[in-house]
């Protein structure tokens, strides 16, 4: 199942402008009531008794699927990237942290901060946190796993090189792009996982590449870390990472989730 | 003036645990209606027809006096505490994240993580945000500042410096005690800030000591990073960083807002 956030889009009155939630069948968007994370482990039973109405896709605007407290990402963590870097795999993630204020959705613009020189994508599949865990083992992640989808960890590359600490250059405002869908239903070490700039392919690598799955992921964080329903971790990009100039239009995709696209434009 | 957050001490019938505002009064708690962030700016009349009723100290529990959307650290902000460790002065802030979900308050518990070697106080005085910000001057930044509260730095130091990057070690569970108050009357930079382990002074510095202000500090991260009502940053600690026992009670103080004072338990 496909859950999505999304606005209707503004007609002439300019009204409803609302946040609802619902999912994507493959031809219609079905808004559903209440909140995308009471859907958590439900059936189909349950949601058709919720559903509301329908609409096209080209009558909403997709919004971020979730409003996380936090967005965990993980340092390198594939092994064709740490090859590329010629670096040595690491025993263990890496975190960092990027604001619920860099949260962005698809077909939104990206700012290109102009204290910034440069400007990376780095496309990554996200884990959507279903329910409130710590000190889970990797054997029983899934049980708190809503389900998954993209995101790019857009970062200010001068500015993490030059802090020491990636924090600054991890948060900028619209940094992090998540969606456009999350899907419940993924086998998350068997995804092709693209990264577009301008059309041309700049990251094309497998989550069969990835060095910690996310539910070793899970078990490493939540040791020390509660994580909590609607929170983000993003598991890493696999090799291709690079700078991107302002007019660029960038788009993450992983075939059973959809295509996370964004334009990066020139701050005013 | 000292708002806080706090709930009524649960009597015998364990009823009222829900989380109600307020200010000290140096005597009383005076409970207001509605949420401290409405009070931003506010005039003594304002505050006087959104009296509710009062508590003595003793009928009540302390809570972290916001619920921030983050929490922003700053790295080596104390020129004795450069010093002390032989470094140049930094020319620019280095930022970290801690979650929200590390938030705790006085007189609660830190929990010693059964994984970390080593866990540290950092005593910090802590600006509140008032209104959401964004490219602030540091001669305006005043304008968005709610008060200036009390934050220890809690710290897995075998974890910082583990990992390179400092999150997961700032990022344990309770790592955020923030309070008592948020006092909005107070001069940032002329402030002793003194933290006791087990009733002896380990750190013992002034504000006046800092690199760069509150002021520079909201600027500064503000050029890239919009800082939201309730958002905290906490600015820096001075020199005597250093790790406490499982069992300690550990106190940061300001004496014009209070003492923050927790205790820190080996995990079961």
């Amino acid at each position: 199942m496909k859950f999505l956030r999304f606005k209707k889009k503004i007609n002439e009155l300019g009204k409803d402008n609302s946040i609802k939630i619902g999912f994507y069948d493959g031809e219609k968007i079905i808004e559903l009531k209440g909140d995308i994370l009471d859907y958590f482990n439900s059936n189909l039973d349950e949601i058709k008794e919720n559903m509301i109405e329908s609409y096209s896709l080209e009558d909403i605007e997709i919004e971020a699927p979730v409003n996380p407290s936090k967005i965990i990402c993980i340092g390198l963590n594939y092994k064709d990237h740490a090859k590329e870097l010629n670096l040595e795999l690491p025993k263990k993630p890496v975190i960092f942290i990027k604001p619920n204020s860099a949260l962005n959705s698809t077909e939104k613009n990206i700012i290109f901060p102009n204290i910034s020189k440069q400007v990376d994508y780095e496309g990554e599949l996200a884990v959507v946190i279903g329910k409130a865990t710590k000190k889970v083992s990797k054997e029983e992640a899934d049980d708190y796993i809503f389900g998954y989808t993209i995101i790019n960890d857009v970062t200010a590359r001068d500015f993490t090189l030059g802090d020491g600490q990636w924090t600054r250059g991890k948060s900028c405002d619209g940094f992090a792009p998540i969606g456009p869908f999350i899907e419940t239903d993924l086998d998350p070490l068997n995804q092709r996982i693209v990264t577009k700039v301008n059309g041309e392919i700049k990251q094309n690598s497998n989550t069969s590449m990835m060095i910690f799955s996310p539910q070793e992921i899970i078990e490493f964080i939540s040791q020390t870390t509660t994580l909590n329903p609607g929170d983000i971790i993003a598991t890493g990009t696999p090799p291709g990472v690079g700078p991107m100039d302002a007019g660029s239009t960038v788009e993450v995709s992983i075939e059973e989730i959809g295509i996370l696209k964004n334009y990066l434009i020139k701050e005013e």
